[in-house]
């Protein structure tokens, strides 16, 4: 029988991304849980999903096993604790719960986290490195979209001892639209993206803690550029780095072969190809590829994914396979 | 009275742009030069501008004082003896005449250079860096694209000693789809390039050498990736260095707008800000944007340009103003 | 036990799609038939399916129930007959077969047909209005993209009498750039297509002929011009008529409802709203919205589907699961 | 000496093309006029134009010889005689003073003229057909975007007699994204547009009156859809008629050709040829192409603009070149 999940958030990008991906899931049961009063437009076709509303009295009555959030961080600080407490589990898609300390999510986010204990308790949600504490977890803090390519790309040659650290990581980050999210605003208007290309935040982005927490790597040592492309979906990003000891292209190919060989998210490139865009799309894969000048030891770690499902609700779903015991590909290939 | 300048290779897009600037230049009459005998499509509306053939006969009855060889390099290699001959003055928008030796040459093109006396004349029409030469030239080479937007912004930090070379540089450069060129594949075909974002030549693009010649870089310090974006025209490359001696991104700022204090092109963004694509578009200027990070020295410098206008047609005109006397800015502004 | 299918020309829009989709039938088994020696390239990953050559011998070999011919019509007018002699049954998505007599073909093609009699034996692959004789066929005539979204929304109104047809019919149609097929040309690049929007064929597109023959209209009754949408994928027509006897937009939704009551591709929406090419991307979907000023009688009917699904692709497999005798929705929900 | 005009709403995004366009200008000085008291966004370049209130007293004090206005319809209607008041003409971008009667205008705004007296006054700007009454006007109505397409198409059909007007005529018309102006919504977002394609305003687009009162059209005879085009600027109209008299497309474009041989702003296609986007991006022109079947007299014209530019800015131009007494074309060739 399949199990009642509620989705909050479910008309931003993400949400709505989780939304079709569980209308696929065999064994889940979406439940659209409504924030507002207004209903959703359907553009002249009626839904097919009944809403409910997005509070803990609901979730209790509708016996929701795990709820969603695909809400800003300041909204999922609050409904999180508040569905802890009512019964369900919660997948979090914001940042509220991805930071492990919250120093550090007041530097990031400028204001002080209202649920340390939550903060400290929460598992993240970043199968490949974390799975065992998954399982066993009632808050899981999925990953944000550019830290999910970029560790997934750089842990490993971290662990591996592959790379010169001194000479630095450069991460050179580009993301379709729908990272914004789906409020309207002019940065994401039509005529603003289309035909231009532009960096934010450069060296400065929110998102590098959660880089720098997982991957390993010390703040002196990773530049990251964030940049807005004109498309809908994907995140491509391109790491340069230093091979130590004469490192090869296959040698790194080989390291990341090796640590993902029983991964079935994480896709490795042969030797001196790259992976584009195109090959994620509307897939919860990771494509890595790497390029190393023998000469010099410049190496280029190419990792895309589509930051809507690898990114965000893609992952959401593996994580939620891990929580409620399924197989942990189930609905996503 | 107008001066009469040929171009060949008129329906290619840098070709094209070539035209339309020359057609709001006071003092040039542009003369279209036919390669083949087909007439031109001009979408049931009539052509304003005559046509002559691209020969050195032609151009000497026509009192073509100077050719642009919007060309393959293959071609421009033959075309510009040819036309010297004739009496013209040449441009060459290809890579034809951009190296200084032929080994350089048959390195990056893969083939010997068969006018290595032409190439040791030929003046490097980058105006910002190399302005003496070009009048009294026969011969221009218009720079590359890649290097117009890689040179302008790192020379000047090489020159200020402002970076820790050792420390290495990245250059993280994106391209619209036109400096491709107009000859259909199924790389710049539509459905493959829209929704989508690629690398390719992984640091082992042509332009790699120019870069290295004109900024002063040793190729082991200079890690380049060229990448596509799903756009018709513009440059942009992200690029990352470590600052020497605790300068500020003011600091570096001030270097770029001391160098570039009298040159019309050029333009220096406010220390923090980085220009975007749309700044540049249809435009012969270069915007330059740095920031650094204070407590690391990690540095980025943001180069835009329309690859088609300072990146190839408008830098052109920019020659041919310096080659026949006219105010630099002429047609440009 | 899974079904072994063929496709030849998958490596087009249409015949990836094809595979796309073939891959998520519970009951069919994908097998790659290639036309030549060269293989696919993969990017860098490796295929998981295997090839065969597209020969009726390998067909015979191999099993292969059914094949589908995603290839130009001149090619599946040869190999349509070839593989049915090689035991297997044929969907054809090419123009070859789909007009019902050779003169209409000689006409719209500007080539005699080779194959006259499959021509008159061919089933029109158009479930919603030609379901009984598909069962039963050897070869299937996949319909066109544009001629599917026009007879789903223009013959309804021919049978129920409820447009005047003396007023004449426009069918205004755009198509995403998939359309034109995988081929590289001039067209179809980038630089072209991007920002722009352009009309061809007006009023000539070999596609009208099998819309009359299938909506019962006159030529002299319906005007139609195709255009190019700067997108991937997806066909909206703006079809323009005139009501008859009073009838409301209402009216006219009502007798689509009715009509395409137990039809599981085909959604009507509410009286005066109209889908857009969102609604129906990566679906077999036809969407159909309809609108009419009451003073006037002048009605709209947008219709809606994406050009590689139902347009050509998905109605294959809807086609491929009344051979076999699947439901018809297997695999494409 | 260069006369002064002012721009109210510049940074919309045609008032920022006036802004361009009258930077060209030889015989004009644009004054930005500042609504509100933030200061413009440079991007980290400083801006070249200083800035004055957009008052009638800073009009009067700086000698401000014409005012553009480009803003909302509401708030023209209230700038409008306020300008008019201290001295200067006024060239209006928006809806409010198009229409002839105040009638007519609420029942397209929904809401009271403010300005009757006005409205009566006001000379209708488009030059091809009413150009007598501007160089005296003080209040120039600067035509719609949609209606100036069509009227330049449609109009000379009916004056010459041409068409069947009983059998109706088809406007199918899109639109860039600018056309629905620069403030973000949900409508103009990138991720809603790109890719897609949607109609709007079906059959009840708030041009249509604009359109009928210029062409001489009725409404029973007009059926008029406004589609939304993934694209920054243009508009492209295709319009279905029936040739009366077995008028043949020569026929047509010679009746064009004659209607427009001294107009600078309009081009006509031979017969059988139609314009793209392409060709007049950026430009001032209208391009008109015609298609007639021989045989049934259906017709097709394809009309485009620049909706930005002779569908705002650039026709805005040429008015003031009208009231000013300057050659037409005076900074917009």
């Amino acid at each position: 029988m399949a199990q009642r999940v509620g989705i909050i958030g479910y008309r931003g990008y993400s949400g709505a991304e989780l939304v079709q991906i569980l209308q696929r899931h065999p064994h889940a049961e979406p439940v659209l849980m409504e924030q507002r009063a207004d209903v959703a437009d359907t553009g002249g076709l009626p839904s097919k999903l009944a809403s409910i509303p997005a509070t803990p009295e609901a979730a209790r009555a509708e016996k929701i096993e795990i709820v969603f959030l695909a809400t800003p961080h300041e909204v999922s600080m609050e409904l999180a604790p508040a569905m802890l407490a009512a019964g369900a589990r919660v997948v979090d898609l914001s940042g509220a719960f991805r930071l492990r300390t919250p120093e550090r999510y007041l530097t990031s986010y400028g204001h002080a986290h209202t649920q340390p204990a939550l903060l400290a308790e929460a598992a993240y949600g970043l199968p490949e490195f974390c799975r065992e504490r998954i399982p066993g977890a009632r808050l899981v803090a999925n990953p944000g979209c550019y830290p999910t390519a970029a560790n997934l790309a750089i842990r490993p040659l971290i662990e591996a001892g592959v790379i010169r650290r001194e000479a630095g990581i450069v991460c050179d980050a580009k993301s379709g639209v729908s990272g914004a999210g789906r409020k309207p605003s002019l940065k994401t208007s039509f005529c603003e993206v289309t035909e231009n290309f532009s960096a934010y935040a450069v060296l400065t982005h929110r998102h590098v803690p959660e880089i720098l927490q997982v991957s390993g790597l010390e703040a002196a040592e990773l530049s990251f550029t964030a940049q807005l492309l004109p498309i809908h979906r994907g995140i491509l990003e391109t790491i340069y780095f230093r091979a130590a000891n004469g490192a090869a292209a296959e040698d790194i190919a080989a390291i990341y072969r090796k640590r993902y060989a029983s991964e079935p998210f994480v896709r490795v490139y042969d030797a001196g190809r790259v992976p584009d865009l195109r090959a994620v799309a509307h897939t919860n894969f990771c494509d890595l590829g790497v390029t190393v000048d023998a000469a010099t030891g410049r190496g280029v770690v190419v990792s895309a994914i589509d930051n809507l499902v690898k990114g965000a609700a893609g992952q959401a779903v593996q994580n939620m396979n891990l929580l409620l015991g399924f197989a942990e590909t189930t609905g996503l290939l």
